[in-house]
């Protein structure tokens, strides 16, 4: 059976391209990263997302010395009450330097020793917050360094990245992870880690408009309105 | 003053890239890992060289659930005896699966952290070891890729690779690190943690080669012959 490393976060994105990566025949390696994030419930939400699948799941602990981001400052104010249409026009503060491009190097690590075919990535590009390493060009580019950098990739076996989300809506891939049965209880996505989504932040706004447009209840919020 | 992050392994390549960094005008960090290398004499000698130059110095340990290398598994036997001219030829055992790639993607979230300018990194790619994420094509691809997916990429500052060694013979390398006052004796190439340099193995064998070629005296090994 063919197999891949998924990054997952813990939140609805990565969950749904787990669990899509799983119905398109591949043999999931979950691979999550405790990296100074404010808060742990993401990676508690990814450990609870693949023993529910039932697939192996890897936690990469990293320290950062260096800050450069409002997710990895405790005492930074997070933007609230942001319009969605709008998120995708400016780099927020939540943006962490280089952050996706940390991850799907690690991934690549991890793809080339366990002999995975692929890389999956819960990367979207339509509503999203506006973080450069989400969209379609930075994927190409990144794909395009690790055939040139990696031993699979120079000798002719490339590790595709997947991203089946990048193009999709939110509503999309609520309608998506519904229909694989992803479930939706045990993911988290807030920024703040509260005991319950704020409600206000950049991603419960993009979770929420997904839910509302697709008519269907987000169980951590229990209903399909707007907030 | 520019500010440059130095990746710094504590080999010889490395340390004199991190001289060149300063007398190229530019005020380095440097940056090292501890990611579960065979032994930890590069990672103190990176501290050496650093402490030596007067220059801020962040270690980032990293621990990966997986192996695919030599370097990383010490059951492992190390290549020894090769030929330096034929080594560029094949990827070696001590490849350690997309390490360049997870080491510069840490460093430019370093870079944009700290706003530096330029990402100083050793690589070599005539008297190497054949590992793909040494080529200039690997860092030319690496860096479109940051441009891409970066906050400074995008907005028109990119961070610039900066691999001033990539087209020099271990000669050369040898004799611009004597003209910039490196301290070689602070340095350590050897792939096994001995008390000396065991002489033999791919690291040992190239870097033999540059003070042979150069007639200068390696400190590590007390003469500049081949061993």
């Amino acid at each position: 059976m063919k197999k891949a490393v998924c990054l997952l976060s813990g939140g609805m994105d990565s969950a749904v391209t787990l669990y899509f990566a799983k119905r398109d025949g591949f043999e999931p390696v979950a691979l999550s990263f405790d990296y100074g994030q404010r808060h742990e419930k993401e990676v508690a939400a990814a450990a609870r997302i693949a023993e529910g699948l039932k697939v192996p799941h890897s936690v990469v602990r990293i320290r950062l010395p260096w800050r450069g981001s409002a997710l990895l400052d405790e005492a930074a104010k997070l933007p609230h009450g942001r319009n969605a249409e709008r998120m995708s026009k400016t780099i927020p503060s939540t943006y962490v330097p280089a952050r996706n491009s940390v991850f799907l190097a690690l991934a690549f690590s991890c793809a080339e020793a366990e002999k995975a075919e692929a890389v999956f990535f819960g990367a979207n590009a339509l509503d999203y917050s506006g973080y450069p390493d989400c969209r379609p060009d930075f994927i190409a580019a990144f794909a395009e360094a690790m055939r040139q950098g990696t031993k699979t990739g120079t000798e002719g076996k490339p590790i595709r990245i997947m991203a089946p989300l990048l193009h999709m809506t939110k509503k999309e891939i609520v309608q998506l992870g519904k229909e694989l049965g992803v479930p939706f209880a045990d993911t988290w996505t807030c920024y703040e880690g509260g005991g319950r989504p704020c409600g206000t932040c950049d991603a419960c706004v993009l979770r929420a408009k997904g839910f509302y447009e697709a008519g269907i209840e987000d169980p951590l919020v229990g209903h399909a309105g707007l907030f």
